[in-house]
């Protein structure tokens, strides 16, 4: 199992380096090889290129291994695919959706998704070894379970998993949106980098957490819960209670309110006539605006990403990541933002913490959730099946 | 070396939970631990009680394995002790000292006093198998040495590990005074807690972070630099150049700050009397007049301690740990201190992330740091040591 996973995570070893990563003895890694390639788990896949001698050839999962099925249910969306063991999209779905309709409504339309897409990619369900669900809220990730989701509270305590084992016989796991938009990087780095957070910005603000090369959920599952970090002692009242929380300020709705304010105050004609002709405005909008040249639309930008990157110097002093990768809607309102979140982090960050640092937008883009769901999916399933070694 | 790593860090385990722990067969870890009897690097002491059949002796490291050597240094004072391989404290002695003199001068008084201590409890410098050194400032671990300490700039770059090699044959670790109050910290518990905060206040504030059961220390070494985290943005000016961060407002020289305005502005007999009989308040000083029930003294221990419980709110959010222990100078302030710090915390974190949290003073106490230079001690000569197997 050791040895699928190291595959997997890997995407393609030699059988030499999984020799190593193992710590395994040539003879004791090509016995284990032969068994899993006779099973229809592993396959050989041409040949690496080598310095001389016998070449030896690279391994890969077996696509006859079966697909996993990624699901990232957003406040506002959800997103389904199915995808094949080393992660390829085979099929994929998404579409708006409301999390507060609640489980009931939603789950039955992602069961619908499945069956459509496994149809579409040609598999049936028994071929599928694993469902990873991504959710937008604090997850028991041990029971699959959210836990007080202030976005979608009537789906606290409801089993996810229970709903979905009626259909499959796979294992479902699910965890919160950023925690695997943070796992989908990391399996995209191969875990070339042990240290790194992913920020979302949309609806709400989290944060996924990489540290000595693995998820960190922290000791209740809450860890990366950013979005309640004060920013501004006299702020607005955020609905968790408290003043001045950078997501009240700073996440989309917050953008979009700002917006809707200057565009009422005619301080700008690019935003009033947005909210005249669509009759609202939301934060793709104001992107747009902002890189049209509209000064207030800059400046509703700016604030946002200035009071964003106020939070993360905190953050960055205490955890000192060696990267930042930003991603949910808010990647798609445009350059300026980073760069202000970026000023904003190194003006209030220590030297130190900051001389190395990279902040960009998630390299998987909007792609993040549903590989991370789909890394969920296949690293724990060959982490729980009995296959062998 | 595993099993001897092990055995420093379970403290008397049994053979059987040994070869559990391990994933050793009972023979092979029999045969590994008959070795490392015979080779005086293991102990077996007494039996352990059992449900009957043979009974499994307990296992521990030798006392003839050596001693180590922990150095605990700190703004303005500096503690060495021997400790035995069970980090029980053979001989100790703690005296003022002013980091900012310089390595030159603190070393050298370091190392008369390892000498002193060694020769009190009977051993010989070829005897000191490992040396730790915890200094209140950002460690680069991989070579030992400060990078940019604001509070003792003569340190910068300066071959801490060099320096004692003159004298001893044993290996030489530095680390930041705060990541050895969480080693030792976690050595104490047996990793029996894995996600853990150590906050300590003292002339700067800083944070050992444990992430996984293993002390974490960021990508460039500068996690848990907490000091500098803004907790009011028109807040007085830090030396490091940014407005109202924590350490400029709520450790030590702030409270002594505080405390001389009420003592000059007439606000506090008690302080007034402190500052004419000594000519100087220190934060020990306003504990006490606190305790006492001075109003005035008793409102400075407060806004310190909810300042800092203002940072930690942050950092409980971002990291949901289950536990943070405060140490440093600020614990001898007194139970009020700990009480606003808490209160702060409870208000501003999220429900989820508090549930279950702890917050208390550091169970190791004043003796913390030398107990975790004791750790990394031992620890890492385990580690780097060429002991078979």
């Amino acid at each position: 199992m050791q040895l699928l996973e190291t595959t997997f995570w890997s995407a393609g070893g030699s059988r030499h380096g999984m020799a190593e990563q193992l710590g395994f003895s040539k003879s004791k890694t090509n016995a284990l090889i032969a068994g899993l390639v006779e099973q229809g788990l592993l396959a050989e896949a041409g040949l690496q290129r080598s310095s001389g001698g016998r070449r030896p050839e690279n391994l890969q999962l077996h696509a006859g291994l079966g697909v996993v099925v990624g699901i990232d249910i957003g406040a506002t969306s959800v997103d389904v695919a199915v995808l094949g063991p080393d992660l390829a999209v085979l099929a994929h779905h998404g579409e708006p959706a409301d999390v507060r309709e609640g489980p009931g409504v939603v789950l039955a339309r992602v069961r619908v998704l499945v069956r459509e897409l496994l149809s579409r990619a040609g598999f049936a369900p028994r071929q599928v070894i694993g469902i990873g669900i991504g959710v937008p809220g604090p997850v028991n990730f041990e029971i699959g379970q959210l836990v007080n989701p202030p976005l979608m509270p009537a789906w606290d305590s409801f089993s996810i998993r229970d709903y979905l084992r009626e259909e499959y016989a796979a294992p479902v796991f699910v965890d919160n949106d950023v925690n695997l938009m943070a796992l989908g990087e990391l399996w995209r780095l191969r875990r070339s980098l042990t240290n790194f957070l992913v920020i979302k910005v949309g609806t709400g603000i989290g944060c996924g957490i990489v540290c000595h090369g693995e998820v960190y959920r922290g000791a209740a599952g809450s860890a990366g819960d950013v979005g309640h970090i004060c920013v501004d002692q006299e702020g607005p009242r955020c609905h968790c209670g408290n003043l001045g929380c950078v997501e009240v300020m700073a996440a989309g709705p917050a953008i979009t309110r700002m917006a809707v304010e200057a565009a009422m105050a005619g301080e700008s004609a690019a935003l009033a006539e947005c909210l005249r002709a669509q009759g609202r405005i939301d934060a793709i909008d104001v992107g747009e605006a902002s890189r049209a040249g509209d000064a207030s639309a800059n400046a509703i930008v700016q604030r946002a990403g200035s009071l964003i990157g106020q939070m993360l110097a905190s953050i960055v002093n205490f955890f000192n990541p060696s990267h930042v990768f930003i991603g949910g809607g808010i990647t798609r309102i445009g350059p300026l933002f980073l760069a202000a979140v970026r000023q904003s982090v190194y003006q209030r960050s220590l030297a130190l913490s900051t001389r190395h640092l990279e902040i960009q937008y998630t390299p998987l883009g909007a792609q993040a959730g549903l590989i991370g769901a789909g890394a969920l999916a296949m690293h724990e399933t060959l982490k729980v099946r009995g296959v062998a070694p």
